[in-house]
């Protein structure tokens, strides 16, 4: 199969709800970056957080294997440091091969959980 | 009228959670590509899923009819295998004729339902 | 101002619930594109939509005053015809200047509403 | 860090509900322009609101800081005059440096909150 994507992502919008109701890890509040790498060479992939009022952190590290996807919470990225609960945040992913990267919020706060889901921005 | 869309479109986020509320079909828990067929023949369509840790799976084959549109749901899908539920997956779906691929979930495990909706990526 | 977007879009995915909760008619299940001419001259819209079974229906006639936005509900679509309710379909919007358009769904057929959005197809 | 986005964005989907549930200003309903700048150069942003019925109003200014992100309420725009409620707009983003906008609305008028979010129109 041919690989498709690009090499630069950017999700602009970035929220990690502090709470949640419903058993977890489901139903925790969380977002993702699914991440999906078409191509026969493993993805090595680097994440930037940026923020409102300080710098930038990181890169995060991540890997995708050949022809794998990965659903990657931001809730579990924690070298240089956890990302923040209830702090805007953006994020720019960066890979070697090409990739396709779509972003989704499962938002637990109230009772019923709220879904919001949105291609990423590429370069 | 023009033919629409490309060849190639990609949807790196999907999940089909294993249970819902609400009366069948209509409130089970489902994700759809919503294809649509502009052109003026049939659509032969191929999708190819991929996993978190196995090789991926297909192509699963489908058509779209000249000028119809189809709104495939993940959880139909039988052959080469039935996707499985509550499992990370993403797709790429492939066409012999310009398609425009547009992907939603309901989600209805809580009593209340979700819905995410985004045009997928094209090349 | 510069004019902003395309004279084409696509929109895959269509759905009117038959019934909602709530008080009408903001909470009257809809789908809706929004478009936005930024042009000083009007612009003519024309909607084609597509079905599973049954040739598109169409030409439905529409126009955006220039610097005007509007926001159109397919459930108030009524010629050449009505569009069913709970019934897939997809549409092709074409405008003679260039307009950005976005879909959105309300649905509100339990008892808290669901939303979804996203950008259209262009070419 | 290589500067990613660009220099004019159109979000058609604009409406800031009246009136929500849960308590504020989390659970205030309200749509937001998630904007990132990855430059290492101040953004100076000009933002015009277009109607169904009147003309646009703008430019409403903003700044954002190099290499921050900032997530802007239309419902916090003040200057030339608030956005108002129950209203159907659309707007246009521009930017003297490229940035990258996402589209998000929370709408918490049921007891339930409810999520979009999508990419905004680029140019």
């Amino acid at each position: 199969m041919k690989t498709f994507g690009k090499k630069a992502w950017v999700i602009a919008e970035g929220f990690i709800p502090s709470y949640g109701n419903g058993p977890k890890p489901e139903f925790e509040s969380h977002e993702t970056a699914c991440i999906l790498n078409t191509s026969n060479q493993k993805a090595q992939i680097e994440i930037t957080i940026f923020y409102t009022n300080k710098d930038p952190v990181g890169p995060y590290k991540a890997t995708v294997e050949a022809q794998r996807t990965k659903h990657l919470r931001f809730n579990e990225l924690k070298d240089p440091e956890p990302v923040p609960k209830d702090t805007d945040y953006a994020c720019v992913i960066e890979s070697d091969v090409p990739v396709v990267v779509q972003h989704t919020r499962l938002d637990s706060r109230q009772a019923e959980n709220a879904l919001l889901s949105t291609i990423a921005y590429s370069e």
